[in-house]
């Protein structure tokens, strides 16, 4: 339900409150328009987020958590903040990681 | 660092203490001793399980969480609570998708 490389932060942002999809792209840097539409598509149809269009115009969407979702991110909260924490530590593993590819040559 | 079916389980179980293979085998239940000994081999290398061989006979070698490991062990502890507490849901969700994935012949 959490695997996707940026669900976990969207369920860390959508835990401060009810976001527009403008608001969500600014929080989750990086991410194409693509990849998050499809990740926030994949989280409403597993009943984590929900969708709410308020038929005005301009058109307004924002995205919620569920209860289910709540509950998700509430206990997904503490591991980012461990990644925020130990961004160096994670940094330097996946570095390793990439020079151990690389093998002697690299 | 915790990608991989089985590591959040691995580091939750060793969160509890030292533990030796076939202890840890029993716990993590359905996993192969090929993706097990990867697993534990992938944790190893980045920090986060420390491997002893007690250089005994028969041998003993056991593992154990560093630190780092031991941190990020208590970081993910909700989200495995929140597994267990929520696995019908979960279940529901994977059911869901799987029907989804057959279409309407399925």
């Amino acid at each position: 339900m959490i695997a996707g490389k940026w669900k976990p932060l969207i369920l860390y942002f959508l835990l401060q409150g009810p976001n527009r999809y403008g608001a969500l792209k600014r929080a989750v840097r990086c991410v194409s328009d693509k990849v998050l539409i499809q990740q926030l598509k994949e989280l409403e149809s597993d009943g984590v987020v929900l969708r709410t269009d308020h038929k005005e115009v301009p058109p307004r969407v924002d995205y919620t958590l569920t209860p289910l979702g709540r509950s998700l991110a509430e206990a997904l909260e503490p591991l980012c903040i461990w990644g925020v924490e130990n961004m160096d530590a994670v940094a330097r593993v996946l570095a390793d990681r990439e020079a151990w590819k690389q093998g002697p040559s690299g």
